[in-house]
């Protein structure tokens, strides 16, 4: 798997300061901390090999025009799994899995054996890239989980090879998977571009809505261009798991997600009755009062904005990688051991997310600052 | 009213290209379109008289420590008035109002002699800046406007001579005006900075709340340094009267808002039972929903995002020359008049923005466009 002039990029990339040496338990490796063309944010590159950044994914906010005017051919809907993505490879016989900006994950990488079959399938495939979704509340990254999962799971939803960014088709990786034991994202089918498939669509697009899942993935059968359509209230989801972070978070995190929602539960008909809109409403604003007003009692309580939160480890010392890995990723949150225990064969870990900015605005804004705007 | 040093001034201005010419019925002026140095945007040079720039008054989110920790005086409070500001002058016998911006307006000028005797003020203070906030829901500026005023109305709310940015204290002014009929904003009275005063203020507060008022303006009787603070659920109406240009404002528009509101709920303890805060939370979602729902409606059926509103004029010329007006101060808002009839003394003039950039963003996420995120 030797990119043409690979040297060429990691020169270019040291000297455009993009290129972020790391190790993790002995193994070095180079990471893109950002784009430089081909070689996105997140690439990862291990000797000779390269693990290609997971492009972003184009949305589109009317699901009929969106694939009547972006597609001509048959094509895949796929339950979109509402986690953090990870590359999972295998190197030198090690099985590791990369975060989206190109850190190993102390986390997952550690709990893989509890999330697939990943030995038997890089046994026959050493030199494929699995990328997935890690789901469920016992994560270190996301507040927010989907109802019905415990603990965490693993939803792949591409394999390409190391070296490459062109995925295997939607039916080939169904095939090849369908072999290991590792979950997959829900698949609809195959789907055709024409009106009343795309009626279809929003009915399958409406039992999403109601059950709290966070959208689909179309991918076109021939060609690497896919895109996302989300569910209404999943905006909601979002907003309420984020609104302790109203004063950090980019303030368009809230108003994209609350356009979001109307355009959808405007194109797939949500709202029958009056009624129904009213109790939107009142989880649209009960969403951003509830965030703020958790953020603003610990704040009062212990003086600072936390999130303290629980998973499991098998080995004892990647806790401390952990916890690490999570200080290097952001400026802004400081992240610390509240406590360990066994757990059967586990490490139950206790950590606590202190959220420097909002704390920073809380004591500013509670003080009586000046502000001008 | 020479000011030291003006041609220095307005040279280094026309250099740094913030000087702008205008011309108002052949009145010549300058205008400073942004700041410099003391010469704040909005800055008004006609002939060898300046009209300096209205400051900005900084915000507090908590009473109590805001004023506590900045105000060691009494203080004067004043209802602060919801509407648009603006500096009214005698220029060669001529009364004009310079908005914000620096721009004299066709409307608020045409209107003046309906909204305060200025004139019998100007012939004994010829020197002197009355600045003050329309009001009401007859204006070209403002979407929402406070309950129980009819079309438009004027509060004073500053006094300061012509070359100067010293507003004359609270008390001077309550003095002065009181002998002409010219409106001036409500004033609380004088308070002293001591947690009994200010438990006082807050229930003056609470009730400005009730009422749907804006808030207060909080003057120290010695020196320049005003502050305001806001009632909670005027961040409401003001989501409510905006978020059908969610796509267009700045997000932080929105989430300010409900950072302020949620902070003064707090500190005013508006919210006594579990129940009222369902029913805030329930306006306040449908402050987004209404809005965005009324812009979506609007160009599923118009094909733009508009906003018609009707106002009363005077002058017949000066029609043309606010529609002129309206449209060099936005870039994103087109207006157009729709119609013009007589009506008694005035002429009843109606019409339409349209609010280009949120049209935009609806034809193309309706259209199905791919957004990254």
């Amino acid at each position: 798997m030797i990119i043409e002039d690979l040297e060429g990029y990691l020169n270019l990339a040291r000297k455009k300061g993009v290129l972020e040496e790391e190790e993790f338990e002995g193994l070095k490796y180079y990471r893109f901390s950002d784009d430089l063309r081909k070689y996105l944010r997140g690439t990862v590159v291990i000797g000779d090999k390269v693990v290609f950044g997971y492009h972003k994914i184009a949305r589109i906010l009317s699901l009929e025009n969106g694939i009547l005017s972006h597609i001509k051919e048959p094509f895949y809907v796929e339950e979109k799994a509402d986690g953090y993505n990870v590359r999972v490879v295998s190197v030198d016989g090690k099985i590791v899995a990369f975060t989206r900006g190109g850190f190993i994950c102390p986390f997952t990488t550690d709990r893989l054996p509890d999330l697939g079959d990943f030995e038997t399938f890089f046994r026959n495939h050493p030199d494929m890239v699995i990328a997935g979704e890690v789901v469920g509340p016992g994560n270190p990254y996301n507040e927010f989980s989907p109802a019905g999962i415990e603990d965490i799971a693993f939803f792949a939803f591409d394999i390409f090879p190391l070296g490459s960014w062109r995925s295997l088709s939607a039916e080939e990786r169904y095939a090849i998977l369908e072999k290991y034991d590792i979950p997959q994202v829900q698949s609809f089918g195959k789907f055709f571009p024409e009106t009343k498939e795309i009626e279809r669509l929003k009915d399958i697009l409406k039992s999403l809505n109601e059950k709290g899942a966070e959208g689909i993935v179309i991918k076109p059968q021939y060609g690497r261009r896919k895109f996302k359509y989300v569910t209404p209230f999943i905006n909601i989801s979002d907003i309420k798991y984020s609104s302790h972070l109203i004063a950090e978070l980019p303030a368009e995190f809230f108003t994209q997600r609350i356009i979001r929602m109307m355009l959808s539960m405007d194109e797939l008909k949500v709202v029958r009755e009056e009624n129904e809109l009213k109790e939107i409403a009142q989880r649209l604003g009960e969403a951003f009062i509830e965030g703020f007003s958790k953020a603003l009692k610990d704040y009062k309580s212990k003086g600072k904005v936390t999130w303290t939160f629980s998973l499991r480890m098998r080995t004892r010392e990647r806790i401390e990688l952990l916890v690490n890995h999570l200080n290097r990723a952001s400026k802004i949150v400081k992240v610390s051991l509240v406590s360990v225990d066994k757990e059967d064969s586990y490490w139950r870990v206790v950590l606590e997310k202190h959220f420097l900015k909002s704390t920073d605005f809380m004591a500013s804004a509670l003080r009586g600052s000046f502000y001008f705007d």
